[in-house]
């Protein structure tokens, strides 16, 4: 009797070992793979801090004697935004714990709004009027985020779908842009031609070959590890459609290729697939994507010069024709694509993002009119020293 | 007696609980472990993606006027074989179960072999032409991959061993690229210089810079996890080995140093580690990247005008010079590095990727020859818009 | 009776059969993890050799008609401090098993150290100095590194704390580099001037984006996993810092803008926070970033011409205006931001690095000094077949 109550106690006692060994490497082993997960997500925001620095400057510089303007203005922009919205991120959010990669990732994607809405004004303002756009764009870009994207006004009776951005960044940033373009180009401006020339548009492409490399990382940022396989290579199916469909319609609509085009326009696949690369099935994404490569090729070469017309306003890069329209129809397409979806939602957060980028953009195209007015666009030597040699 | 036959009903009762919570446990921890795996894959594939399109695309702009076609070229044929190949794969595949990313990288290894054909045709056909090519090549290809790699035919009695592809890659495309140029190349071209400028030659070094930088992530792309370091290092050795010998033969051999030498025969030891970048030690991987260099710059030096009047054909980047000889070499040294490789399947498989190439590189040839002919060669004057404003 | 035994018995051999399980999985998950770890260490390598290659690469191409020049020493100084500093620890390491990736990343360090020397001399020696310089420059950090990091003398009392090399990376390769500019530079070339243009400024500042966006890697290379976010989140708000005020300083000091000063002091925010990424708050690291930012700027407005003639030597790049006032600066702030730091072991591990820095970068310029003589600094031409076509 008493060895076989010394058995059980025994066994009773191993029991508990066993159990609280196991618990706690169960423990350790859940806290290192949060922390490889956390690590993953470092490695995708890194692919997008060179989107936004590299990718986003270096597609700019195909303006010819602009090159360094863009590029410094690319520095302080991202400069300005990121350490702005990650601090008021940390301020304001009520007690729902975010890792600290996920925040970053999110000062990212406004830093990318944001470089979109200064490709519409680039080379007509100072470079600190760059700088105060960012200030003021950042405030309005959370803005809308709160309002669309958590809700914060109760507005929305369901969740508006928009994973990798389409709506709430890429056509938010392509609509603000052009909104203040409105209010700050200035007529001498409008006639001006931008050009560019054999050195920038290699310049310009390696920026948007920048941008091609590393978009799945963009749209797969806060995916759930799962996702991501089926998620990146959506957005590269997307981005072949659209590169594909650019080519053909650029040589076709223009009778000769157009290297702005080829920049550009290859681009609109990772804009549209943003709002269902994580739901779409592969050639569904690779439809998407060249419908998009379509109706951004169309812009390009239908709207472009049309819009200066019609809107007395320039559009430098073209934004409302790589992200506003292909921004739009992503945001649309999760209508069809998304199954469950709250279709009032999506089309109120749709309207209320063109409505805040809308206002907000006019009135801070006024702001930023008020503290500074270039003299020369798109010349680098009204404010770089090195540029003084090159004078024509 | 109740209360042990209690207790020992207690007993089996929590073992079982606690058993079902380790398995259910464990198996969660090894789904996402699964998960991990498939993102870090899906990294080395965005590393192998920057050298497709920055890579490849910026090391063929070398040719002074034709950079916006090299680059336009570049974004064509990744868009053509990549949904491709990977759609056929995912069509083709008998069951067994490949990971997503895995039929991705897969997929960028045809377009990496693509590109390498192409360089040799480089300057010679119009846009178009290279999509039809692209189509054609990767039909080949994946019928050489299925003979070689998956004894499709039944021919190998044993495995051949090509972990970086350098055979059924890097010599597979440069062949298959120099028989197209010997069926597509029209006399007047033969004569025609293809020339660099100094700000050509700085882009070309970013390809070749992309390239190197990257290259570790393409040999071990697919490589079991715990081989991976071991794997990268060899690879970033077999470089060094190639640097440092290219530049001092191409010095001693030329009395001065050559730039497209240097953007080139420098890659060779990446090329020609890849059969035995798992396997390898580090110094024989050390000189196996020198021997690389040896051969390319020779072959550079020696072989690359020579070629032009003995094969009466023109191979614009000299693919044979870094893809192809450094891909036999580097398919040949898998015989003493490799314990218990197969020897007659390795070189049957080597023979057999030759001929593949060389009767399917040719017919290709004469198709794409059928479908447009280039006038002006090496000029992007003759496909893009922005080009007529600097015409001699 | 029996039955109880017996029930006793399959319970315990349960038991044992469900450790053993356990433990074994366990292990393989443990292993599992550790080569998980490894593979991510790896990942931030690579982030590394960008910028080794492409980011110090480029950044140099700023010397207009050296560019070819630049970008050849970058990779030959790699191609020899990689493998030689790679080989020698694994030669040196006395049983400390250290993982295959840290060694790596451990060569990658010194590779950028020697970078730093090289930028002080840039231009003004041969190819084939730069690889002997790049011999003896190992030697000597790895002396440093011994003596500084590992305590090989056993002169300090307690640690030196530089997680991101702002002392015995930075500090000392610009020291280093100054001191063999010093014993190098011969009269001829002091009035020489070191000129710029629009494309080789857009070439720099390319290699400037390239260093800014993989940074947070370098500083995180070998930082613990869980250590990881907070550390790259500080580095990015120090370079957002000393972004932001380059820019100020830079206009305001010069009256314009010198897109020189953009592509280098942008970057003291990351050279500074080097000593202090892993511990220091949020607030404090965008700080330490905009003092770097400013001691950065006002080196290069104030000392790099007054340098010229007080030194009577030329320091190319600056290095000692990026590197070497903001690394000290950086490693100086460990003192009030890291708690529990020996300060008498942290001042005299910076004096040791200055003084083996000095005296052995001064040593090593006489003997790069013996073994060759550039005619004409800052050409392409006297070692590139390609430049003779452009010649002036």
């Amino acid at each position: 009797m008493k060895n076989r109550k010394l058995s059980l106690k025994i066994l009773m006692s191993l029991l508990m070992v066993g159990f609280s060994t196991a618990v706690f490497a169960q423990g350790n082993i859940n806290s290192e793979i949060a922390s490889i997960l956390q690590v993953q997500q470092y490695e995708r925001a890194i692919h997008i801090m060179a989107m936004l620095i590299l990718g986003f400057g270096f597609l700019m510089v195909f303006v010819k004697k602009y090159g360094r303007s863009a590029l410094t203005a690319t520095f302080l922009l991202v400069s300005v935004a990121l350490p702005f919205y990650f601090l008021s991120n940390s301020l304001f959010t009520n007690g729902a714990e975010k890792g600290e990669i996920e925040k970053l990732i999110l000062a990212e994607f406004a830093a990318a709004s944001l470089l979109i809405a200064a490709g519409a004004v680039l080379g007509r303002v100072k470079m600190h009027q760059y700088i105060v756009l960012g200030i003021l764009f950042t405030v309005f870009y959370m803005l809308n985020e709160w309002i669309v994207l958590r809700n914060g006004l109760g507005l929305l009776s369901g969740a508006v779908i928009d994973t990798g951005g389409s709506i709430t960044i890429h056509a938010f940033g392509a609509i603000f842009g052009v909104a203040a373009a409105l209010s700050l180009t200035r007529n001498g401006q409008l006639e001006k031609i931008v050009e560019s020339d054999a050195t920038s548009d290699r310049f310009s492409m390696l920026g948007s070959m920048v941008l091609w490399v590393f978009w799945p990382s963009f749209c797969a940022a806060l995916v759930p590890v799962e996702a991501i396989p089926h998620t990146v290579i959506n957005v590269f199916l997307a981005l072949c459609g659209s590169t594909l469909i650019t080519y053909v319609l650029s040589t076709w609509l223009r009778g000769k290729t157009s290297i702005a085009d080829i920049a550009n326009a290859t681009l609109a696949g990772g804009v549209a697939i943003g709002s269902t690369c994580d739901t779409a099935s592969y050639p569904i994404a690779l439809v998407i994507g060249m419908i998009a490569g379509a109706i951004s090729t169309n812009a390009y070469v239908l709207l472009q010069d049309r819009q200066r017309k019609f809107l007395k306003a320039v559009d430098t890069c073209g934004v409302s024709n790589l992200h506003g329209l292909p921004g739009l129809f992503g945001g649309l397409m999760a209508i069809p694509v998304v199954a469950g979806l709250n279709i009032p939602s999506q089309l109120l957060g749709i309207v209320i993002t063109i409505s805040v980028a809308l206002l907000f953009g006019w009135i801070s195209g006024k702001i930023v009119a008020l503290v500074g007015e270039r003299k020369n666009a798109y010349l680098d030597v009204e404010e770089f020293m090195e540029a003084e040699a090159e004078v024509d």
